[in-house]
């Protein structure tokens, strides 16, 4: 650990309970004005920021350059030091990010189905911030930035606690931001982003219900089940990425076969990448030859249950473990299954209720599919790499929800805001 | 404690642990067949509940008189004993809500906003069940019924923890609700009622993240505190409800009136009814004293700040106390403020962010209070009581929740719901 970073982490748990009662309060009181604030002022603060972020690309990448160092010298993973890593260009879309939210439509004060009652009120429903928003996050430095933006957007006040490897380059954005806020005449407490990195901060931050609405942790399932685990809040959080094709008996092959490869290789390490294939017997015979050889050429290894490996001799045997598993490698377990409802009932049974989809050309079965399998993002002839929340539209994602609660699937503007009640009278009365 | 409920509690901890187990884990196998339930098998069964519920009547009101008995014998509170009543009238009130539920739209299977996407997919959401949700109450048994219906309705399986105090009027209801699900050919277990009344079984049943997905506790502010601060999975909870009227310099004085009266005098021990009630000074010599005479014939207490005194010089002092106070009784505290600003920052400081509202005819003003007052309901020229999901056109509520995440305000069918993304392609693929 730095010098710097150990320096603040070498305090009392009493002096951690207070700096983290201060940043809430701060929060908080910040999150009254955030939420009123009107669309071109949030704006002119996220190109603000924008604009810091490229003037002080120089200071970033000093700041980036010594937690590399101290990350190397530290012996973390390689794979971590490529997040934490910055560069021009990783700058330069960090900005770019920042300039997408300023651009997409403001969702807080939007009103909608106002309905005239019998009793003469008209009633309907406004969109509002949730207020404080807390995240936490390891390495990667421009979900700083990625998180600032989608929080002030949405109207919220956020309180940002990113991983100690990564102290000096998150400090750093967070100058770019104060500049950002103070010039859009916002307050620099609309995001705080902590400089104390010690764990204890994490456990107090998730349990101050008077200061912060919700927690987002985004990293590791190891982080998200601890803070899920410690939260006195409410946590929008993501687990498990499960994912299922199933290949029905009435699929177009083409199709089918455009799918069940793209949804596997177009990406490996991704939480929307399929993991086990399911195919109707009816059909086995006649598409899982021409699957096996594009995924051996690309290196897929497959596991099968039996009826597969009678199918495909080069499968390995699947076994129930792999059924549980979210592989994100270029492994594939592959199931044959009697029909729909052998293919709903593995799906219930293993899946993470994150992702599924089905190729068929049946109506009936796509509706009963479409209803009946419990999961964020349910599809029809088409990848499960398409969960996401730019290809949904939301212009960008602060997370993707595996709960169902509040927010399910890719989590954009909307699922930082919620919705209260606006009631216009006339001098009624009950 | 009666024998029959002390026999059930004087089991150990572990066997309370495997009771609530395996009732989540049964609520959550039949909350698979629930959520797939056509509208048709839905209605019959909830109109078979109220069928059983009017043929049961005798049996009702026998298990009730027990707990009457009872609850008479253990010298419980005389509200509370009036609450826990069932009488003629209640049981049909309890058949006819049921029948009311039966009659709202089906909110589960709803798809909207299907948009056409560049990459060629199209996207919409799913109106999904939660899962299981687990309700918490104490005394009146038609709770019982009333959130089996919106439960069953919304497509969820529930598990309702009624207090011990009306276990038998409890487990007499218990045994229509499972008439009328197995007459309609679902699960027993899509509604469970417990016959556990001890403690621990609902320390375990708010920790079982794996079984239950929401906890509604319907009751006393000290068992939402104790529910939500024990609680490991989401909790829909009403807390405070300290609402405010505030009468703008720019009100029609007729309507200030009206909805003043209203707010404090149609019932007081209502959550929406008006606890503090703050007036403009420009107008304040003008409205206290009409106000001040209606209220003192209702037998209103009034208690007002320096300002207020001077002009009803009845009012006794209000303290600091009195702004953060829900009397739920005929006291009234009243604060002349300087304009809108001390109006909100008054709310925003003393309120519960439950329901407030402006009288006004100022559409500027308007328009801020709306924005700007970060309450669950927000009014103008309208009462405070109006708060409620019958009003609102909900058709009935599972309660009133005062957080902000998921859902603010009267919670009905949909606050029981969430969105699950639908995605249609064609064979695409990214």
């Amino acid at each position: 650990m730095s010098s710097a970073a150990s320096k603040t982490t070498r305090v009392k748990a009493d002096n951690i309970v207070a700096y983290m009662q201060d940043r809430g309060a701060r929060a908080r009181a910040a999150a009254r004005g955030i939420a009123r604030a009107d669309t071109g002022t949030k704006n002119a603060a996220l190109f603000a920021l924008a604009q810091a972020i490229v003037d002080e690309r120089k200071a970033l990448l000093e700041a980036n350059a010594q937690d590399l160092r101290e990350g190397r010298a530290n012996k973390l993973d390689e794979s971590l030091l490529d997040r934490l890593e910055l560069n021009d260009k990783r700058i330069e879309a960090m900005a770019e990010g920042v300039r997408e939210v300023a651009n997409l439509p403001d969702p807080v004060g939007e009103i909608t189905d106002m309905k005239l009652r019998p009793s003469g009120i008209q009633v309907g429903r406004m969109r509002v911030p949730l207020g404080v928003v807390g995240i936490i996050y390891e390495s990667r430095p421009n979900v700083t930035a990625d998180a600032a933006a989608l929080c002030l957007k949405s109207g919220n006040a956020a309180i940002l606690r990113g991983g100690s490897e990564a102290l000096r380059s998150n400090l750093a954005i967070a100058r770019c931001l104060e500049r950002a806020l103070t010039d859009a005449g916002l307050s620099r407490d609309v995001v705080q982003v902590l400089d104390n990195t010690d764990r204890r901060a994490v456990s107090e931050m998730v349990a101050m219900p008077q200061y912060v609405d919700v927690i987002i942790p985004r990293g590791g399932k190891g982080l998200v089940a601890a803070v899920s685990q410690a939260a006195r809040v409410p946590v929008i959080k993501h687990l498990d990425g499960i994912c299922h094709v199933y290949i029905d008996a009435e699929a177009d092959l083409e199709k089918a076969v455009a799918v069940a490869v793209n949804a596997k290789t177009q990406r490996y390490g991704t939480c929307n990448t399929m993991e086990t294939l399911l195919v109707d017997q009816a059909i086995a015979a006649r598409v899982l030859p021409t699957l096996a050889e594009i995924y051996t050429e690309a290196g897929v290894e497959l596991r099968g249950c039996e009826a597969t490996r009678k199918i495909l001799l080069e499968a390995k045997p699947a076994s129930e473990e792999d059924w549980h598993t979210e592989y994100l490698a270029p492994i594939l377990s592959i199931r044959v299954v009697s029909g729909l409802d052998q293919a709903i009932d593995h799906i219930e049974t293993y899946g993470s209720h994150h992702t599924d989809a089905i190729v068929s050309e049946n109506y009936t079965k796509i509706r009963r599919f479409l209803r009946e399998v419990d999961s964020s993002s349910v599809m029809v002839n088409a990848s499960t790499r398409f969960a996401d929340g730019y290809e949904y539209g939301l212009g960008a994602e602060i997370g993707i929800s595996t709960d169902k609660f509040h927010a399910r699937g890719p989590v954009g503007l909307e699922g930082l805001t919620s919705l209260k009640w606006v009631v216009l009278g006339d001098g009624s009365v009950r």
